[in-house]
């Protein structure tokens, strides 16, 4: 019988304030888990680098428990079957769901927790526009935020994963006007001229009211926030009548320790009679095929486009965690992990 | 022909910063306006006293324009018919709709801003749970806050003309529990004792916070805000899942000068996907009879108790107006104007 395969797991050290780093967490080291008879045992391929994660590793109550100081950092990703004693899984198949930041998952079938990806779909896509980025933005725009033709769509991080999908569902679904919201020029160039934004907002040299107001005269319909902060409340000032606002993220914030300042203009919710709702895409699961369907259909049709930002190496997650906050990626960050 | 009698006109001389006073709203003097033919003039009798009518004192876009540095104050209240060329309008009617802060106004058939009242109906009961304040609460509560029965339902501004109603509504609609928030302890045993709330919080002496989890240990479903600033904050920190806040007005802020802080907690609105809504009765006026009626028949049967705060005298108004910001009414404030 060989030995285990090594298996490298990046742990919780401490809770982190502000970006993460090796203090906070941890490169461990020690043999892969030996899956027990109906299981499998997975090697992780791909991590999905998502701003929510950060919020798992403070200590404050949320959709799903902190993640435990000396855990793996919990997170999504796409892994192989190497070993199984379970018949839904077989060696090969490619695997998507929780596997944590490590080298090897066992899947237990109880859990039911990985989803055996369908021939032919590239994995990067899987974690992108055909996943739980793209579903996000999907149920977001049209079911949160009621999406109705000629609305005047405004969403920020729009050169990131969930936002650049945002805006092309838009506008495919007939809106009068879409515009980004970006820190780069780079980034406001690709959305307008690559993914046919409407106009596009650089958030660190742009005045964002002065700008919105010139790309948005009748006020917004709807904002899809991922950022929180100040281009938030920037934007409920700018509310146009019965506008919503959809709650998707506030990666602003996310590095903050303590409470955090809230957006002033909520009592133009009053004024406009506007509505501000937030959701969250684990509660949309059994209606992913819906709009996967559409979207495979946009994909094929070259309405849509995607972009995945991938970093490589395993002990990168930190660091491509880290580059959400700065702005560092266009489109989805995505972690290749390489052998050990 | 006889001179026209004196009228009293409350102007607005200059933007108050805080409480309105002598150097904010200045008594005028002069003769009554002369109707035109098609017109009629009427007597002001009653005022209501709105919160409302200090956010128009603001030279801040709002949902009707600001008043004018000079205009009469704005506000609604209850007339009766002295002097008419319109068909509509008999003498001895009694009227209701924005006579403004005065002893005189004229009923321009065209704008169609007064309605006579019908004959039975108690001009107090009219400017209160059967006018405005008590539509705001039906429909705030029902409409933009879909109660479901069980819900638990906190109500801030809760021994207000508004927030009382609200209460005493969602007790009749089923609700599981109903917890108001107030300024005294006299307020809060009023609530308890008189109108059947299950809890009430002491918002001067109460640990908000902790009270409130005390009284709704599954959470929030419903809030009800009359108040905005810091309970606002704590409600939505509170919030159970799917919950819903109901903005109805921010009185705690309309004193302030410039921009006010927001309620931080607005991202528990993202792990409990809740919404907050505004709303502004004016949208509702067609609705007013299925909601009258209600009240009417809730009224008969003794379901619904209602409280009104009566000041004497026209010259009263800007302090009537204060109370509400002290917090030193129970129920509606209403100003009986005395001839002069």
């Amino acid at each position: 019988m060989s030995a285990a395969p090594r298996n490298r797991r990046l742990v919780l050290a401490e809770r982190p304030s502000g970006m993460v780093d090796e203090k906070t967490v941890r490169l461990e080291d020690g043999p892969a888990p030996d899956p027990g008879p109906a299981e499998a045992l997975v090697r992780v391929r791909y991590l999905s680098i998502d701003p929510t994660i950060r919020t798992w590793m403070n200590d404050a109550p949320g959709y799903l428990p902190a993640i435990a100081i000396g855990d793996v950092v919990r997170g999504g990703g796409i892994a192989e079957v190497v070993k199984s004693g379970n018949d839904r899984y077989r060696e090969g198949d490619l695997v998507f769901g929780m596997t944590g930041w490590q080298d090897f998952a066992v899947v237990d079938e109880a859990a039911g927790a990985m989803q055996v990806l369908p021939a032919g779909i590239d994995p990067l896509a899987a974690l992108s526009v055909l996943g739980v980025t793209g579903m996000t933005a999907y149920f977001g725009l049209l079911d949160v935020g009621r999406l109705v033709e000629r609305d005047t769509v405004v969403v920020s991080g729009a050169a990131g994963a969930t936002g650049s999908v945002v805006g092309q569902i838009a506008k495919i679904k007939g809106a009068g006007r879409v515009v980004g919201i970006a820190g780069t020029a780079e980034k406001c160039a690709w959305l307008v001229d690559e993914l046919g934004f409407d106009g596009a907002v650089n958030y660190r040299t742009d005045n964002v009211g002065g700008k919105l107001r010139e790309l948005c005269p009748k006020g917004i319909d709807l904002y899809f926030d991922n950022v929180g902060g100040e281009i938030l409340d920037t934007c409920l000032g700018q509310l146009a009548l019965r506008g919503r606002v959809v709650l998707c993220g506030a990666i602003s914030t996310y590095n903050e320790a303590g409470p955090v300042p809230g957006p002033g203009n909520y009592r133009n919710l009053i004024v406009v009679r506007g509505r501000m709702e937030g959701f969250l895409i684990l509660d949309y699961l059994d209606r992913f095929p819906e709009a996967q369907a559409s979207m495979f259909g946009w994909l094929a049709e070259g309405k849509i486009l995607h972009s995945e930002h991938v970093v490589e190496g395993l002990e990168s997650a930190p660091d491509a965690l880290n580059l959400l906050f700065t702005g560092g990626n266009t489109g989805k960050v995505i972690v290749k992990v390489d052998e050990p």
